[in-house]
């Protein structure tokens, strides 16, 4: 019997390991997204925004983040990375068989799943500013989002806080993850304001295309397959019948929203546009993943077919008002992706989870938004007073990646200063 | 005791689960493959076709397809993706414990597993038509392929119909997923034509080189990887020691049927044309993996080398007859890779399998090849008199990217209409 | 209790597959990571090398090496792919319950494990001797190294040969695969002399930049990603709760050694050369993953994250040193990261487990790089008196992609010859 129970408790951490390792992946995702929707200019610069903030957030969620966001978790001792018992004690064993199945996993993958899910939100952010910000400043910024702000609002929620206590539903994160990525990346928009040329002062606007829509591509089937792992993942659970249907049942809602994401965004755009337009279809698919991820384990597979179909179609004109009409500048389309569609996965619970109330989902939108979006503001405000935020003019015609990185992504495609 | 099954049940539903996403990543390899071997102004199209045939494969094989082909299973209720109680039921548990057995994963997890098989049978025409198809008649075809074509053969097989009744044996699916895809591509490039430019009058044929053969390759090494989900899951059980060891025989014998696959192309490439050809290496390892396709589990490691070692022989002069001698216009090879290798696969079944006879193995293939190729010979001349299959010679010469998707893949690094 | 001894052997076979398919996947890194460091008209052969490397490697581990590495495991027989009872045999479920939990997992998975690491140390190779290499000779050394060179001191080691008896400490191959693979490339370089231009008679230092760094960041994050599998995988056991907190510590130390490793890269480029230089973060990240891959388990996550600073801050000086002081010319730092932090790593075992001496270390890595080194300098030395190690002053200002494989791997975007 105590055999069975260690069993368990292997399988269940080895399914963590395996969904945190695919949410690790959604780092190669986003990297390529970005790099596909950026200049060829700016490209090394936004790799090596997304590289490292992926490691800045490995390191500032060891060090503080996660004791902030799950205080009551004995995984971390006082703050600095030092883990305790549990996950490495002697007695490890004893206290598992102890715990009459409240100890069903070990606490170090919870935390490396944990940890992976900070890198994403910060990933949210690097998009919205690509190609004029400066780089230091955005690492300073990732700093205090991945040690901080990200955590406070996650403790609010998944860690046991108020929200949770509230009744805010948010299974995998389409608002402690994706909105609050968004809000973050609104509020530094609009401390850095748009690219040089992008508005004229007649009022035209400037359609800049990415430099490598196979890399953009590459990226999104990178998050779609990482997001088995985001949403099957927290489901937390796998080793009886219960959890497994449940988990294979976010498998397959999270692969029909994305689907249906796609598909009406692609429709959408060929209505509209008159053409296929691919970043629409790309954005689409990212669109039904992040309308799911707020509950993908109550809805039918036909429901999170249409939840999905419902982001999509938000997506399209989402992109469009924000830079033709609000003069938003977001060259990935990232703040309407994760945070317009997110509130509409969030606002989407209620449909199929019984147990969800719009007014509780209207007061966590509220609460993730405001907190995330003026705490950022403050901070890009201060980072900008203290190191500025944006790169010279000359520097922007150049291409960030000279400026800042010292090389070209493309040294011998692409001519710099286009 | 009852933990114990329920703990079996958990881990054969993450096994499927892991080999699904695995597959569904494969729709990554095709991606990157096709984008690879395309010229540069046609990419952003086949990227649009291949993750819109992904989106749209999800959705009818969700609606119709799935029970089409398993009418039996108790998963889908009424062709509507209404899953029924074997996936999330109350009772769910109760019914596991009480089929002594016999429900030994989640039925959706089987759901997601299949699901991304169909996509891959309809990867496999994408690459095919390529350059000169319009993308509306394609994803039209996409449609009909998904949610009926492919699901009746499959069901003969593996729905436990005919096909299966007589002795037919194709484990993974060189025959019901490739070879299925290669029959519905031949037709597509019979009704469709060849590229401007590819035959001359005199009886030439001209080259036309793939614009990024790092992005081939990669997709080749994602094929190669999520294969290992395609065979891998297919044994459609892991949770004994005998499942165990036949699912990584299973493993193994994909690897080394791959690697086998690989030399074979590229020795035979180099003592054919002097060269050592990439593009043939990747094909070779593609045809390695078709060939073991049919049967990875009774060939020894050795045996599966050599089965792979003869599809990379096959798949050179294949792709060089169809090319040359036939001029049959397949910009990627697919044809080749999956019809022609595929056939050696399902004949190679009984020199390893006893249970298996070649009689059955050529009615098979004959079964499958000719309801595929005729049905979609059919719906390619009716979308043909409907809307058209092919753009106007202006649209092909400029790039059907600018046509049909409104944008260019490198708008920086290549100039259109070369 | 018996069913549970299955289910756990079931469990481990899995994850030493899913593992294994991570490390497959890191030939992909690997494959992008120099794709990406090369120029354009050297991109289609390096390619080809990576590609090939992996399938002979597996070829040839499969018919020699296995067994000269492991030659008490009863998995195969008689060095020629055919695997024995314990992979297939129809008493397989009755001798692993005979065995009284000492038979706990498939030797084929053991197998598919072991094959994709030698794969890894001959990727290693590759990158060095980049640019100016002959192709096939390149192969007949793989052949050698996957065959004989790689299998001898894994056996030492790992086989439980006199380095394994002597205490000598590499957990999952900081010495056996990544100093083994930079001491054969170091070898390569020497007989191979550095690239035409690369150093200047009047001493100067010409920097060569690769083209295409999103394909480098990839490869990167590939095999940040595949390393999960490599570390995780060789703890060897998953099954019970003391494993299973073991191998989610490997998961996390081998995640923040990583991190460390980027960001101190990062920084110190930063300090010393004015600028954020994107190919010394990724040699970062990759240097804080060989770092921490000797001890992966006994050091904290803070320790780990340090251990990993420190790979970091080695190999930035040692790619400069190695480059401008040495002139050995390795146009991707392979010989610094595998090799130069490789030893670090080795050398701080000891720091973290007390079962470990630096004097069993030091005696470790003299004896794997003596052997590999020599070896590898003799069999270097053959293959370039037998066919030349070296392709034409002609083909090299060319480009090697249309010497030795007749083709180009960006026809539309880059000129060769440049």
């Amino acid at each position: 019997m105590e055999q069975v129970t260690e069993l368990s408790y292997a399988l269940d951490t080895f399914y963590f390991l395996v969904c945190g390792a695919l949410v690790m992946w959604m780092a190669a995702g986003f990297t390529m997204l970005e790099a596909g929707l950026v200049r060829a200019k700016n490209t090394a610069e936004i790799l090596t925004k997304n590289v490292g903030l992926y490691a800045i957030a490995c390191i500032m969620y060891m060090l503080v983040g996660y004791n902030l966001m799950y205080p009551g978790e004995p995984i971390l001792d006082g703050f600095l990375g030092q883990f305790s018992v549990l996950g490495r004690g002697d007695n490890a064993t004893a206290e598992v068989l102890a715990s009459g199945g409240e100890t069903y996993y070990s606490g170090l993958s919870d935390f490396f799943f944990q940890v992976v899910f900070v890198a994403t939100a910060m990933s949210i952010v690097s998009g919205a500013v690509a190609e004029r910000m400066k780089l230091w400043s955005f690492f300073s910024f990732a700093v205090v989002l991945t040690g901080f702000i990200y955590p406070m609002q996650g403790y609010w929620k998944w860690g046991g806080g108020f929200l949770d206590a509230m009744g805010f539903s948010d299974f995998a994160g389409s608002g402690v993850v994706h909105m609050c990525g968004a809000a973050a990346a609104l509020a530094g928009v609009l401390v850095l304001g748009a690219r040089k040329g992008k508005y004229g002062k007649d009022g035209s606007v400037k359609a800049i295309p990415g430099c490598n829509l196979p890399l953009a591509t590459l990226g999104m089937l990178i998050l779609w397959m990482g997001w088995f792992g985001f949403n099957g993942g927290s489901e937390l659970k796998l080793s009886n019948v219960e959890e497994a249907n449940a988990v294979a049942l976010v498998f397959v809602n999270t692969n029909m929203a994305a689907a249906g994401g796609l598909v009406a965004a692609l429709l959408l755009a060929r209505a509209w546009f008159g053409k296929a337009d691919l970043t629409m279809a790309l954005n689409g698919a990212l669109a039904g993943l992040v309308a799911i991820t707020a509950e993908p384990l109550t809805p039918s597979p036909m429901a999170a077919t249409l939840i999905g179909i419902v982001g999509g179609l938000l997506v399209v004109p989402a992109i469009v008002f924000m830079d033709r009409t609000f003069k938003i500048d977001d060259p990935v389309g990232a703040i309407s992706v994760h945070g317009v569609v997110g509130i509409w996965g969030l606002l989407a619970v209620p449909l199929t989870n019984t147990e969800a109330t719009f007014g509780a989902q209207i007061a966590g939108i509220a609460t993730i938004f405001g907190w995330v979006f003026f705490t950022s503001l403050i901070v890009w405000l201060g980072i900008k007073a203290l190191m500025g935020v944006r790169v010279s003019e000359e520097e922007e015609y150049e291409g960030v990646d000279l400026g800042e990185c010292g090389l070209e992504a493309y040294p011998e495609f692409a001519k710099t200063g286009d």
